[in-house]
């Protein structure tokens, strides 16, 4: 099936901006009547009817909505400091919304030879990633921010946004994954996500984990942002015996709670398409 | 720390191709006497003194030898078909060779669109990947072959190649992943694994499980390539909810093996270096 990302609903009429529409009617032949399946990023899957199909702005009309489709049953925040090269970030970005993240956060960290980031063009690649892997909830990027500020204000329990479906009372896990024991003694991101996994079980279907995972530059984080990010309330963790790029280490940390956490959801299944 | 590649080992001299051997002797400014890591890519780490600096072909005499170095606590094979994008299966063999890969046999299936690929190309960035993540193994690449005669061979078990350290008592486990039920039901990658993390544990440490994971290309496995692999004990299994690319399904199976079979072992940590 074909996705569309609409960057505008009003009055139950989605809107495709110019590319996507080009691409709806120039190439993929749509008319007017035609029912195309789009999303707006925000988690359902909109079944609408088209009503313009102009190859400048495509508007359909919403017959049928579905809520959380292509959905995990967690709420993943990756704050990662991007690579010095930024086609190994941006390869992260993709991969990490096919398996499943709710919000990409860039850190700068003490020592980060990269210190900024476009992150309209990281928008692009997570819209385009959502699209092509049939997720309706399209991820925020969020600003760069410094690893200590980050820590700060995620240790502000009031400053941590919850996905809507989750309230106060979502077992909240953070992790920073980490290249040493010098700071403090490292237990593996399994065990910890375990704990995660227990949780939401135990409480039942209606709440899910929130779990942040820290990601240090090429050079790791300084020993201070480790001991501020502890003092954070976060878990130190060590991804297993392999030394791995930043961007492998971050993937690693997206499939550890992916394969731990949303494994038993529904397995995609292609005939069902 | 730099880890060298040595083309050749003869009578406890290694030989550095004309690549290492100017990155060694110009880049690195090493002169003779001086002390370096090198592999030749068999498993074990070589500390050898250089006899020669020559920015043509670096000699050097091995003082120690540490076997197993940077080893993984299975062996691996991975059988996936290469994607159109020959890009996108490059970054998967990098990203396999950081976490632990034994051998990757690409496949040639009923619905491949690619349908040859340059191994020696993959083979390079094989042993780029191994030196960059410390590992004195390097994995090998295969020839191509397709779909049906790959599960054939891997069915005879005389046939199937085993790591050194690992008898024809290891435990050998098949696995297919591919994206539908509409063959045979599928069970989730990890708890076919986890029956593979039991078996070595209770099998003590000389002993590693043998897994072997086929993956598909973009159009998936055909029906009769799924019955071939079961037919020869393959066992079915899915990646979870998500719609993943051939390259992200494949290095989802590694991060499974990687997460549910390796993450015990010693974790990485970059003071010891």
């Amino acid at each position: 099936m074909e996705l569309f990302y609409a960057h505008k609903v009003s009055d139950g009429i989605v809107y495709l901006d110019a590319e996507e529409s080009a691409h709806c009617v120039r190439v993929l032949r749509h008319r007017a009547g035609d029912v195309i399946s789009v999303t707006d990023g925000s988690g359902s899957l909109l079944c609408c009817e088209i009503l313009d199909a102009s190859p400048k702005e495509v508007s359909a009309r919403v017959v049928s909505e579905q809520a959380g489709w292509g959905a995990h049953p967690y709420f993943l925040r990756m704050a990662v400091c991007p690579t010095k090269n930024i086609d190994r970030f941006e390869w992260f970005v993709e991969k990490a919304v096919e398996l499943g993240v709710d919000e990409i956060v860039p850190l700068i960290g003490d020592h980060s030879e990269r210190r900024s980031v476009r992150t309209d063009r990281l928008q692009r690649i997570a819209v385009s990633a959502a699209k092509q892997s049939l997720k309706a909830a399209v991820p925020q990027i969020a600003e760069p921010i410094s690893v200590k500020d980050f820590v700060v204000q995620v240790g502000r329990v009031a400053a941590v946004p919850k996905p809507a479906e989750c309230q106060s009372v979502c077992p909240d896990f953070r992790l920073i994954a980490y290249c040493s024991d010098d700071v403090a003694p490292r237990g593996s991101i399994v065990d910890a996500l375990a704990a995660a996994g227990d949780g939401v079980s135990a409480d039942g279907e209606e709440k899910v984990a929130v779990v942040t995972i820290l990601i240090g530059p090429e050079g790791d984080f300084s020993q201070d942002e480790v001991r501020a990010a502890l003092d954070a309330g976060f878990i130190p963790v060590h991804l297993g015996p392999s030394r791995l790029r930043t961007e492998t280490a971050a993937i690693t940390a997206v499939e550890a709670v992916y394969l731990n956490l949303g494994i038993s959801a529904s397995p995609y299944d292609s005939s069902r398409k």
